[in-house]
């Protein structure tokens, strides 16, 4: 043999040894022993025990898969859910997912969007899966799991293609298993429903440690709705710029815990990162920096993105106070030299009614607005409809919604009050400079801008929500306001008596008590030194126990409140982003969000002990989908349920 | 033309027209105009303005590098600082590193490690830059850019490559230009202080947004040396495990604030993941998956790449409490079958002295215990000796560093007491069973763990630190931990007199007083739903003011405190990992921990004020080097600097 083959020969037995007997050291080598550990299923909890030598080893996932009513199920099912404790394991390659049902090609579309994602978050059960890297589970195993086949058959009937506050969300699952073929059918009443449906289908199954494979619960049915239409998170991009990849994963999260609103605060006073194809010089001036701006085409497939995942986006563009970002640089703007290849904005046209913005970035802020910079909209200036009708029409051209969210939060009558061209506005109709006439000019300005413009924008009806806030105790509200017509989201404290008059004027209520459903409360005053303005994290155990129902019954109130059915549509945790930005974001959401969204589902009677164990489980859930939601304990109260507790 | 070739014309056209003709929408484009802002210097601070045609467009970054006393170093340096406003371009290309002057192959070698890094993070400043990806800058500029050079020399002279309490961290830069060559020297006192030398140089570097390159001062000096030897941070990986990526990356974000010591609580009651390799039992039983676990290759790997980085890992094995992971699994150990082409371990022969671990998992915990799961060491067993010296070996093999902590907090007496080995011992000593007999145990303990096993372990002395607990208010304890030569780590709040105690008796002091330096504070109970054990968040402003020479000023005690000099070596902030895991743990170090550095380097007179526009443009480079830093505040307040404060 010449020196040149025996080089090659060494070679190839080296790469041999080294793909066949990869090196392990004695330490990893010593844990390829089977765990002293099994978990053991008692009182619907799952605790670690020392095996002896005899016990079959079960891992914590299988044994949550056939515990407890709900076994693994989050949020909680509300109708009926008869689960067999049988388990079957099967490889993710022999999941079939029969052609779905549909009533139409878009329904199809979006169903089969929503199945490829499921067969996703199959394949990330396994500890060793990457995002975007191979199938971890390729490889051999016995010929009864190899044999085995599950199918998931989708069935919808309903052409509805938009969540409305009306669609039904409803779904229910059956599983059956015939020799070696297991079956699971998912019913929706609409494509939202079967969404959900497939969602829960993802949760009965679960990796199995022993076999390195899969397993899905072997037979069974789950009946279930939601018990509020409206499930919501609201997210600011004003005060700090979130991406459209880190709104995606919000969305993300939303669809694993069947949330189904998403209401984007997207301007206010701190910056301006809608790009209005009309008036862009409101971008120009007003967003942070050239990178952080949505355009129309991120936002369109953002919202399909979503709806893929059951969330409606419902956008806000806030007004008449909480402007600021853009507005000022607008009268400016025609003064600007565009540079070569730009396009030169048409010049908005200044009326002699001032500008269009007026306190803008006063000082001292606190007599003026909420927080810096200051900023209002002028009432009295014919220029500032023409510019927000152009506004609501870009932006209402790119959201597909039935309800729209107008702000209206924080109106400033010292603002108002100091810009000379309002006062003499009121002073040339003989109006004095009280309360009651900064409220007929708020009351003026909301009507105008719902009816004279949000309505023609979209050519058609669609729902005005509004913030509760002061304007909204006044006694004729209803005059400014038809019940009939807007929805109020409240976001005062839950102690708060100023419910109770919305609700006996028959106001339909998102519920968004600041004292349990703000997550960016607790992390200090980001102007000075003290404790910010929210007070506290609110925990989760908090945001779990705040069952709107409850919070009305306690209400001190003198007289009974009678609530219509349906007047609390649902309820939203908001997100400022003051001291938010994509760092932080998710951690701050979830699992949090999570105990949001059990409440809004099925708002059990029982309180957060009887959710923890399932909570827990669920955010590794999250966690192994690629969701960065925050620890709530340590590892050892997942291992060893029912532990953990004060009481 | 056959048709072959013109399809390939065609395409060759295709490929050239969207490489150099790429898609923009109308609304991109719009905002290649030149922007309408720029920013101004005023009073050290920079701020946004709309700008007038003929002024020229100033960068925030590029403002920041010549505004103010400090520029955008962080933290803040104690020596001279004498820079010009003058900056100069320069391509990253360009930045030419001399070969490093170093005593031994060793500094060398430490030194190219650093050099790397400072490179790569000059190549972060591009807003385009990605992890891995290539040099964004690689474009055309003007030809004074092109020939600008940039040359940086490191010197150091003293060949100490471990980091001690004694090293010197000190480093002078000194910046020069001529012609178009730019010439940066730092020197370093040991490899130590040119790391921290090549720290602040890169903060002298800013990206230009309108040149799109970077650009550095053009001359001038920064003399430099931290004020305090200790400035660390406590992680725990017990309570939840955090991998060794996750602590590399923490390691980064502290090289970036020139933290320099990494305390690491290894193990606790709740896991064991450390590997020894003469008792693996400890780990089989005591870590929380086969995952999760630290073997001696990985520690070694991260004590080296921490070394580059500046950091010292001090390791923490808690006893003789919080133990119990692990322990009680010991003694069964000898039962459990090893698999195929396992090794088997060692036996553990055990002694009639009950078992190692007492009130293990003891219910209710809070009587022998500060959380569950409780668990400690039963001291009168000889075999607990022997097993933790084998630990203590096997430890101190892989770190290598001139402290080591005992833990010794939370010794409870009441689990003593509650073991019948131990009471059974006492009887036989014709000892009674109060509190003066349990705290002679412990201090047979104490004496025992550190001469017979720490120091034999090591071979050499071994400065031990431990926590402070009331067993440090003994009024002997100097006999039982010798101040000359045990550090105590104060952690209770800063108005415990506790603190004046041990000064007195002249106990080195590591501060971590929990009401500021606790950084897992403010997410709840994890057992319950109150606010947790430590009360609320600690926001930055309150880390930052924590000035521990003004805590023990205003102690309220009736003697004098005369500190001697060095007696407090330095402070450390905490994160206990109850509700941290990988999930949130950077948001909750970043940028809090900068606040700390500052502290701890340069101990400020001056409070959070005078900081916060520093730090909130040093949390933004934070983020551009890939670390999770939360958000303090609107970009609005970084853009408008001085504009976002109650006072």
């Amino acid at each position: 043999m010449d020196k040149f083959k025996f080089m090659i020969l060494v070679a190839t037995v080296a790469a041999f040894a080294l793909v066949y007997f990869p090196t392990e050291s004695e330490g990893q080598s010593y844990f390829r022993m089977p765990s002293p550990w099994t978990y053991v299923c008692k009182n619907g909890t799952c605790t670690k025990k020392l095996r002896s030598d005899s016990t079959v080893i079960q891992s914590l996932d299988t044994c949550r898969l056939r515990c407890g009513r709900f076994r693994a199920i989050w949020p909680r099912p509300t109708g009926d859910v008869e689960l067999s404790r049988v388990v079957v394991p099967f490889k993710p390659q022999n999941l079939r997912i029969l052609p779905v049902t549909a009533p139409t090609d878009r329904i199809r579309e979006l169903l089969n969007r929503v199945v490829t994602d499921f067969q996703k978050n199959v394949l990330r059960m396994h500890p060793n899966h990457e995002e975007g890297g191979p199938n971890p589970f390729d490889k051999q195993y016995d010929n009864v799991i190899e044999g085995t086949v599950v199918q998931v058959q989708v069935v919808v009937d309903d052409p509805e293609e938009r969540l409305t506050l009306e669609t039904s969300e409803g779904y229910r699952i059956d599983i059956e298993t015939q020799g070696n073929v297991v079956t699971a059918e998912v019913r929706g009443d609409t494509f939202f429903g079967a969404r959900h449906g497939l969602e829960t289908l993802s949760q009965l199954i679960a990796f199995d440690e022993q076999r390195d494979t899969v397993q899905i619960i072997s037979a069974g049915a789950v009946i279930d709705r939601p018990l509020f239409a409206y499930r919501g998170l609201m997210l600011d991009t004003s005060r700090n710029f979130i991406s459209m990849k880190a709104m995606k994963k919000l969305v993300d999260g939303m669809a694993y815990n069947k949330l189904n609103t998403l209401h984007w605060h997207i301007t206010d006073s701190h910056s301006f990162p809608f790009y209005s194809q009309r008036v862009p010089q409101l971008t120009l001036y007003g967003a942070y920096t050239p990178e952080k701006i949505y355009f129309p085409e991120d936002i369109k497939d953002f919202v399909e993105y979503s709806r893929v995942r059951g969330v409606r986006v419902i956008p806000e563009l806030d007004a008449p106070s909480h402007i600021s970002g853009g507005w000022q640089g607008l009268e400016r703007s025609n003064a600007v030299q565009p540079g070569p290849n730009t396009i030169q904005p048409a010049p908005v046209s200044v009326t002699s009614g001032g500008p269009m913005a007026v306190c803008v970035n006063a000082e001292p802020w606190n007599q003026f607005c909420s927080e810096p910079p200051c900023g209002q909209l002028n009432p009295v200036n014919e220029q500032t409809y023409l510019v927000l009708g152009k506004l609501y029409r870009d932006l209402l051209g790119v959201f597909d919604t039935d309800a729209f969210h107008m702000g209206g939060d924080d109106v400033n009558f010292n603002c108002w009050n100091s810009s000379k061209e309002i006062t003499d506005f009121l002073s040339a109709q003989r109006r004095n400079r009280t309360e009651r006439e900064f409220l007929q000019l708020w009351a003026t300005f909301q009507r105008r801008a719902y009816v004279e413009l949000v309505r023609a924008a979209r050519g058609t009806e669609l729902t005005p929500i509004v913030w509760a806030s002061n304007l909204m105790v006044q006694e004729n509200i209803e005059n400014i306001l038809d019940p009939e017509r807007y929805i109020i989201q409240f976001r005062n404290s839950g102690r708060d008596r100023s419910l109770a008059a919305m609700l006996d004027k028959g106001y339909r209520i998102v519920f968004s008590n600041r004292d349990a459903w703000q997550f960016d409360c607790g992390f200090g005053d980001w102007m000075g030194e003290g404790r910010g303005s929210c007070g506290g994290y609110k925990t989760w155990q908090r945001v779990y126990d705040n069952n709107p129902l409850r919070v009305i019954a306690q209400l001190n109130t003198t007289e009974e409140i009678d609530l219509q059915p349906g007047q609390i549509i649902g309820g939203e945790a908001s997100l400022w982003t003051e001291q938010v930005d994509e760092m932080g974001l998710e951690a701050k959401v979830w699992p949090r969000g999570a105990a949001l969204a059990e409440r809004l589902w099925a708002n059990p009677f029982s309180s957060w002990r009887d959710a923890a164990d399932r909570l827990i489980h669920h955010r590794e859930r999250m966690v192994k989908r690629n969701i960065n939601a925050d620890r709530l304990q340590p590892e050892w109260c997942l291992q060893n349920q029912g532990r953990c507790s004060t009481n």
